[in-house]
């Protein structure tokens, strides 16, 4: 006999203390959530939401049809908002600036080409820098393939930015993303006005309008950056 | 008069055909998913499920009363999936190996006794390095609350890894992660087998259970080190 749950945490705090204790074990199928509901005298929208943060710091697996289990090996799973860059810049209460460095129509090197399987093709290659209050922010290169974002080569990128033109008028279905540590390259370092060597994070995203490739794009952000997500 | 829509990543794209080209703009309610299911002539669900796509890819604003509308700023999100790092080893098809460097009670620095608001008590510190196939693969830095880590005291943590037993034993309702890139001092070179000054990915966590602060924990991943999600 359970007394009344009175919101989602009072029940995520019995179910994470069941797993816990392993009244719930690792692979087991738990009750389904109108029984939880009828159990801890609570809606069943509670349970579901209860459910859903517990399934979300990787404890259950939620299935649609096979129930939910114990996850068998926790997973935790944070969210990354991204933003276009200007707006990351404003939100920090900084004035946002950008200069475009380089535009030219080139066939990428071999990682690149490999990424977003565009075979020969020739490429439009950006490279520009974000500024944050006037000191170097990003440093962005960036290859688009005309095909995947028809319009960009009427674009000259002197005052908007690609990051900002693409977000808003190309679509895309699909991406990836890799976040890294990597060590300025002395251009790299003149550009980001940092030293040579200096640990920078890394922001490598593909993104894909069905199969056609849109764009790759690598930033690398001025020492100290971080990136926050809540689990 | 619109054909049918025979699945949800054709309803995906005729949306985003509508936000790119201004037929939805920034800010627009768009009409409610009974209604684009009649107009698309396919079920419900499908249309659920090519918002939910266009939703997760930052290009619409889902409010459950409000209804959906075209994001103002799109924001692209990423799911980030943090395994316990025996697991994300071996995933990698590597042998794991694990030895723990340090385990005292201590009272924790400043930016410690903030970030977890632990005052002045004395808190568990671990410091431990994770191998995959016998190199070292990241070191582990970690503060635990034994108040939000009941039993903690008891594990010797020689064999398993505290970021193995929290994530079995210790429940936590909330938590925050924070991603950067660090030069690696002459300590943690040694520790990690790099040079000195090498860039690293540094994953830094805080959890907790309701106010209880359970732990913090900074990874530093030797050099190479990357994290991949999809967007």
């Amino acid at each position: 006999m359970t007394t009344a749950f009175r919101n989602w945490q009072a029940v995520q705090q019995e179910v994470l203390r069941r797993i816990h204790a392993r009244e719930w074990a690792p692979g087991d199928l738990i009750p389904n959530e109108a029984d939880l509901a009828s159990e801890f005298g609570c809606a069943r929208a509670t349970v579901n939401r209860a459910l859903r943060a517990v399934a979300e710091a990787g404890l259950l697996d939620r299935k649609r049809k096979a129930g939910t289990r114990v996850a068998l090996q926790p997973v935790a799973r944070a969210t990354l908002s991204i933003a276009v860059i200007r707006q990351e810049v404003e939100e920090k209460g900084a004035r946002y600036g950008y200069a475009l460095l380089e535009r030219s129509m080139t066939r990428p090197p071999a990682p690149v080409r490999a990424a977003l399987n565009t075979a020969d093709a020739t490429l439009l290659h950006i490279r520009a820098l974000h500024f944050a209050d006037g000191a170097p922010y990003a440093l962005e290169d960036r290859w688009i393939n005309p095909q995947g974002a028809p319009g960009v080569l009427d674009q000259p990128f002197e005052t908007t930015s690609a990051n900002e033109w693409l977000l808003e008028h190309t679509p895309y279905t699909r991406g990836d993303i890799a976040l890294s540590a990597q060590s300025a390259t002395v251009a790299e370092a003149r550009d980001l006005g940092c030293d040579a060597g200096a640990a920078l994070f890394a922001l490598t995203r593909n993104t894909w309008n069905g199969p056609v490739a849109v764009t790759r794009v690598r930033l690398l952000f001025a020492p100290g950056h971080s990136m926050q997500a809540d689990l």
